[in-house]
């Protein structure tokens, strides 16, 4: 039995408050971009907790974490847990390191009581979730799982120049161990929700069934430029006037697909940026589309191509839609969605499915491993924002329920 | 009688030619930006050729600069005619730069011929025409009119936080006159339209009666970021989406007034800039609204608050309206419009009434002389724009208008 056994509530929320300072802005939210010099002070924080709390450390190549407790069975694959520490640029205190800073609870908390178990257990932390600084997000995980190449990860680069390998070297964070090199008997990763509903139903847990499909794309509409105030409404190329048609029709292809579908468009900027009284001759917005099915995603993506060619027709525009990355639909592990389940019905919480909106590195990870989520709610929803916010009760609750998944998948021999 | 002289047009076009390799864009366009290296290298040689001319040069402290032929009667108010020498970023060959030249062919053909004139003849450059580089736009004719403060101008910083005071001191060409120091009897400016009309009826010579009013504005729409996975869309309050909600009805505040309303929504960006998946926070444009009814751009004014509060409620969005810069519409002076008429008829030109959607220097220098215009047609009306382009025929034709025009007001001795 392990309902005798809880997570220290009051240290987890300090460690997530000092971890907190670490890129803290001054409205609240924190600034720790991947592979910047916060993110290493971040990094060698953990890494100090680890030490102190017995664990042998590994880096991989991508700077992936593998933070090890050993198990009876030093053979057997380690059930990992765990998240990412690096943030948005405006982004909150939860995002990520919750699922890390939990994950080490866990391990303070078997620590605490001399629990022992039969495999290993590992806190990982991936490198780049957030995919702020470098695209694509989820690289860590991703090259962890297969999804990509390391060469192809080691070559992305921020808008400075300077690429992911160079940014590993630079902060000591580029290790030996080759991605992927070994496998997990389960991962699990407790997450904010980042969305209403779990407040809204007053739930305190999230049973996290699987992910929506995304797809991320760059659009340009390109007009043509000519002065404000001569030239005729009628006779004008306006790539903005254009893009005024087309943003509508693209939010309609997510609210024709409700509760599920979602459409941002975001990063918007007209060109020439240095005049006012020049009508614009381009539009460039990035579009972010979401839903849970498959085919519907398919049918969102066809239909953003139809609208968008059709706008630039009607306007006497020319257009580009360049696809930029896309993520399919996951469906989690039944046995460890119920792992979840068991832990949350152990523990008294109140519980409901839910599907997770947004990327998680639990994505590429359930390609190569049994992998589940456990959401809590976040105030508001709101999330990649500086007030993202969330209760200590919440943030203790999802630990318990992580503590109990894992120690059923890791066996719990005393 | 005048009507025996004309101006060479071939000598024009090679001096177009010849001061549009100045500051020349890859694209076949100009970027002749105020008070850089650029326009200082183009005022120079613009200086070499007026001394060659046999003309005194006057540089006013804004830099504006006056070329003096001079008359049979040195204490006569001279009659000035001329434009400005910068460019838009990405501008063409002949806004400005057309009205300076065809000036100083005027000035060579008056030497060609020896003929005389009882008043004084004065080609002017203004200094920052455009406003690209330094708001406010047309702030060295401004200056001159009494309009702006010189030491308000001197303090316009450009976006590297340089002064114009600092620019002009930095190329100079900061002169010793006081601006505004001397009258004109009259003041001629011959332009390209920078819009279709002219092309579109076949005319050659725009005669124009005024210019419309117009007013400049900052809009920004305020929400709240958040996930572009789990939040809802109906949760959401999209700063972007709003904004797409109110552009239409801006643009319809110019459409319900046609033909002389114009609504031109520029420099839209959103924030956060460097996250594409997180909804946006904050939208931010420019507005500038035309009409050449003052009562007509009162009323767009007013439309452009309400309907912004409107869609701001609407949303659940902040939003606040800075109200940027204005010029009230003008009428030119019927003694002037007349002189431009009698010129194009004198010269078998076809010829239509006009009136200007472009900001001018003719609109400041007409509160403190009798000012008058003349347009010349431009391919397919575009303008600030690498690709505007006008005919050789046209060009001619403006300059021989602008001169007899001029001759009328300074009279013919010989």
């Amino acid at each position: 039995m392990t309902d005798d056994l809880r997570i220290n509530g009051e240290r987890l929320w300090r460690s997530l408050t000092e971890m907190a300072k670490i890129g803290a802005t001054p409205k609240g939210g924190v600034c720790r971009l991947a592979l910047s010099d916060v993110d290493k002070t971040g990094r060698d924080l953990f890494k100090s907790w680890c030490e102190a709390a017995g664990c042998t450390i590994i880096v991989d190549q991508m700077g992936n974490m593998f933070v090890r407790r050993p198990g009876r069975e030093a053979s057997r694959p380690p059930i990992g847990m765990g998240s990412h520490l690096d943030s948005q640029p405006t982004g909150g205190k939860f995002d990520g390191v919750y699922g890390v800073l939990a994950a080490l609870e866990v391990v303070r908390t078997l620590n605490d009581h001399a629990v022992e178990t039969q495999a290993p257990i590992e806190v990982v932390v991936w490198t780049n979730e957030e995919g702020a600084r470098f695209a694509p997000a989820m690289v860590g995980s991703g090259v962890f799982a297969g999804v990509f190449e390391l060469d192809y990860a080691w070559g992305q680069k921020d808008r400075d120049g300077i690429s992911i390998s160079e940014a590993l070297d630079r902060i000591g964070y580029k290790g030996d161990a080759l991605p992927g090199d070994h496998q997990f008997g389960a991962f699990f990763e407790v997450h904010i929700e980042q969305g209403p509903i779990l407040e809204t139903e007053g739930k305190t847990i999230g049973i996290v069934k699987g992910v929506q499909g995304m797809r991320w794309y760059d659009v340009a509409l390109i007009g043509e430029e000519a002065h404000a105030g001569p030239t005729p409404m009628e006779r004008r190329r306006d790539s903005l006037a254009g893009a005024t048609q087309l943003l509508p029709k693209i939010y309609q292809l997510a609210l024709d697909r409700q509760p599920f579908g979602r459409a941002t468009i975001a990063q918007f900027r007209t060109y020439p940026p240095g005049s006012r009284n020049t009508v614009p001759s381009r539009a460039e917005f990035s579009v972010d589309l979401r839903h849970p099915d498959a085919d519907q995603l398919a049918e969102m993506d066809a239909g953003l191509r139809a609208i968008t060619a059709q706008v630039a027709t009607d306007r006497g525009l020319e257009h580009s839609i360049t696809h930029v990355w896309e993520a399919a639909p996951v469906s989690f592990n039944p046995a460890c969605v119920d792992a979840v389940r068991n832990g949350a019905e152990i523990m008294g919480y109140p519980a409901m499915e839910i599907v997770s909106g947004a990327g998680h590195d639990s994505v590429y990870i359930s390609g190569v491993a049994p992998t589940g989520m456990i959401f809590v709610p976040c105030e508001r929803g709101i999330s990649h924002n500086e007030t993202e916010s969330a209760t200590p009760e919440d943030i203790a609750a999802g630990a318990n329920v992580l503590l109990q998944a894992v120690l059923q998948h890791a066996q719990r021999t005393s």
